[in-house]
């Protein structure tokens, strides 16, 4: 059993209020690989320049990631440069450079046609499908993420994946643009019409709600004393969640309640530090005692 | 027993992407006691102008609202009219009209001045900080709503009414501004240096945060299919949360939680339709219905 992800590997350049990196790792299929496979083993579709070397590789390193579809073409690796002001909300692009991201064609290896779990990371909906086409057998379960940029431009091939599509991640923005409603409610129902069963809103700093034929969930994001950059929280919750609902080998709907929680709190990590640094560092014991707290914290006794 | 309310009585006209209303009832008082009113009597000190009439005063008959403190003056009504556009987050105040409200003196009837709880809406802190003093004893406890242009304009006198406070219900702004802190942790703790001991911060369609000593927190807000008009959702929120609390007389930490989704689901009926048209309408039931109906969906079991 495997869970595969096809995104980004990337560098971005940050800008916060509290300070910048440059060259720092990035990449949704990065954010999303750290944080699942602590989880569930992971595989990563993905394209890297001459410029990701040893340093980068070794923070993949010593985990259940599956580097053998992550190919290193020639030229420079894709490059995003991002700031944040207070509202750390909202990320404003500086730059992007595609650069071998440009003519990235994901090709599964042999091994990974075969994975019973699917994540289809923010890249252009062509791609997205063209991975599901390569599966030998159709996974368990088909998650996809999306950005307006997409949702405005490539919609017939946006529409073709989604068909394929159990699970919808985006945040309020997409989700509304994607189905033209403003109530969550109105817009779910649209989005089961295109095709995906399951709705989660990634909300930032207001948390998440989660949309299934069941019923409706929702969790504020775990309290933080200290956010230094929102970068890659969505692709870290995507991971959690994901890894997590590998891990127990189940999706009704108490799964994805706690799976919800779970990528919360890995997305709370994330967002402590620049980058995947904190990412990298956590503990086993830092997880549990994380969500411990979170699960207290959304307690509430029968009214 | 009884829970004083001083606020405003209003005019509102309301523009949204879904229709407009002119000359609706409107004010932090009425939006208030029309929602606290449904758990427990409350008394309200306001002030209206000659244009308020037995239309306006209909609202309130029936339901345990003391009006012995609304005075009625020569001149207008406070007049406010707002827009809002599809993110129905943000008011724009098209124009306020402070009429007979700018020469507001909130006197309280001598009946009022033993009340056992208080709510000081969004008013002229001055104004705040002087019913406090004419209180003959100490409320059980004293709540406070304010707003960025007291924060920014009368700051001391904002700061000696909050000495007096035990919780202060704002939005994320006004508590971002108040304290001059982006982290809504290290917001609160600066919070209680100035007086409050439990913090309630509103975020609209994304739900409440509550700050006590004993900890955080979090409910989002009762999903609708239809927002029509999000004015007086705060104080409608405050009207459920702290007449839950003067109706159960406790404000531990379970009660207090269990306001907050009291208030949300209150809040939850005032934005389905413009001004109080849907407050003034909802039957016991449909409250009870709907509390049960928000209370299962934050609910998880245990991970």
């Amino acid at each position: 059993m495997s869970l595969l992800v096809v995104g980004s590997v990337a560098f971005d350049d940050l800008e916060t209020p509290f300070g910048s990196r440059e060259h720092a790792l990035g990449g949704s299929a990065t954010y999303f690989s750290l944080s699942a496979s602590r989880f569930h083993p992971v595989r990563i579709v993905a394209v890297v320049g001459e410029d990701f070397g040893p340093d980068q590789m070794r923070v993949f390193e010593g985990r259940p990631i599956d580097l053998a579809g992550l190919s290193k073409v020639k030229g420079l690796s894709f490059r995003w440069k991002g700031a944040y002001g207070y509202d750390l909300n909202e990320a404003q692009t500086l730059a992007t450079d595609l650069n071998v991201f440009a003519d990235f064609k994901p090709v599964l290896p042999g091994s990974y046609r075969e994975c019973e779990y699917l994540f289809l990371g923010n890249i252009d909906p062509v791609l997205q499908l063209d991975v599901v086409r390569q599966m030998a057998k159709r996974p368990k379960w088909i998650a996809l993420d999306t950005m307006n940029y997409w949702i405005r431009g490539a919609r017939p091939a946006l529409d073709a994946v989604l068909k394929e599509v159990d699970i919808l991640l985006v945040n309020d923005a997409e989700v509304r643009e994607l189905t033209q409603e403003y109530s969550l409610i109105k817009a779910y129902k649209k989005v089961r019409a295109l095709g995906p069963s399951t709705l989660v809103v990634k909300r930032g700093e207001y948390g998440v709600a989660l949309f299934t034929p069941e019923g409706i969930f929702a969790a504020p994001a775990y309290p933080l004393e200290n956010v230094f950059d929102p970068t890659g929280a969505g692709d870290t919750f995507a991971g959690g969640f994901l890894g997590y609902l590998a891990w127990i080998e189940r999706a009704d709907v108490t799964a994805l309640k706690h799976a919800t929680l779970v990528g919360s709190v890995m997305a709370s990590f994330t967002v402590e530090q620049f980058s995947t640094e904190r990412l990298e560092q956590i503990s086993q014991d830092e997880v549990r005692n994380r969500l411990a707290l979170f699960s207290d914290m959304i307690r509430v006794e029968d009214l």
